[in-house]
């Protein structure tokens, strides 16, 4: 291109990096930058560093938290004898949205992926293993996403929280409410039919 | 929400000011910021602040640049007596990818637009009137965009600079190259009809 400004340039090249931001949005970006005034933009260069900074993950469920301890962990009302295994905290945002479960949560940061190299050792096994130690611990939900991966993650650990005598379950496999059978895969329509319950 | 990470949202909240993001774009844009490394997370800032700092208007055609004077208007190989009048400086960018074009720029940055109260007091009008006083320009190229404002900008400064005994030439209008005739809309359709050419 015969014409740029470099520091331009660089700025856009950071935003491009991000998910979903191609060549185009990333320039908007920096262009939307570049009009901010002086006091918004050190506000928002300060908010990559604070978070960056403050948001750690949680001692006990490993989800990312500004606080030692998140503030699921924290609370007492919560039923701490239910540990919902998800692999994300995307995964934690989706069941706290839905208001209906009072367990608590494990983020394994990722699943089993041996394509990848990522075995139970990259993952928080060893921190689940740990608070799955002292008996207080009834059952285990896998919350894994129903991918090849994720499912594999979740027979994975059933195998290895079995025999300590404690329940593990899986979320159920069905038709998506408000979806068409008509474009539900074929797949998920089997798996609908074999979990079928009584009405 | 149930669930939320302050320091997390208040980054996605600087995310999703930016134009043509969402809340679950900002959201996964800030989670992108968590999964930088330190250094990454640095570079990201200091080039949000460095770009506010150092990017100026270039002195002579007020377009964006690093430097005083803009890499175009310090060229001497181009053609300082031929003036493009445009918008904004992704217009300037635009102009430069084609190579095509040999002269000099002037960036209005916006359009007069009553109705958001912009005359040309808010325009960069009174330095091109400038540029224009010493006898050199030959020709002002009125590069406005094709939409009812960036029309009405053009033949406002048309009436202007004409007087000067400057030659006032408008891009042309018409069909796009690639487009197809039935998807051009009935505007550009009687605008290429009647700037038509003989082959």
């Amino acid at each position: 291109m015969g014409y740029s400004i470099p520091t331009l340039a660089h700025l856009a090249s950071q935003f491009e990096r991000m998910p979903a931001v191609g060549r185009k949005s990333a320039q908007r970006m920096a262009f939307y930058v570049l009009g901010l005034s002086d006091d918004a933009a050190k506000e928002f260069a300060d908010a990559i560093m604070e978070a960056r900074r403050t948001v750690k993950c949680c001692k006990v469920c490993q989800t990312l938290s500004d606080t030692e301890i998140c503030p699921v962990c924290d609370d007492p009302k919560r039923d701490h004898s239910v540990i919902c295994v998800v692999e994300d905290v995307q995964a934690v945002m989706a069941f706290e949205r839905t208001r209906e479960f009072n367990g608590v949560y494990h983020v394994l940061h990722g699943v089993i992926s041996p394509l990848d190299g990522i075995g139970p050792e990259q993952l928080r096994v060893r921190e689940l293993m740990a608070r799955l130690s002292d008996d207080s611990v009834k059952e285990v939900i896998m919350a894994t996403n129903p991918t090849v991966d994720g499912e594999a993650t979740a027979s994975y650990l059933a195998r290895c929280i079995k025999p300590m005598g404690i329940k593990v379950t899986r979320l159920a496999y069905g038709i998506p409410v408000g979806a068409s059978l008509e474009f539900t895969d074929d797949i998920t329509i089997s798996r609908a039919l074999e979990g079928r319950g009584e009405v």
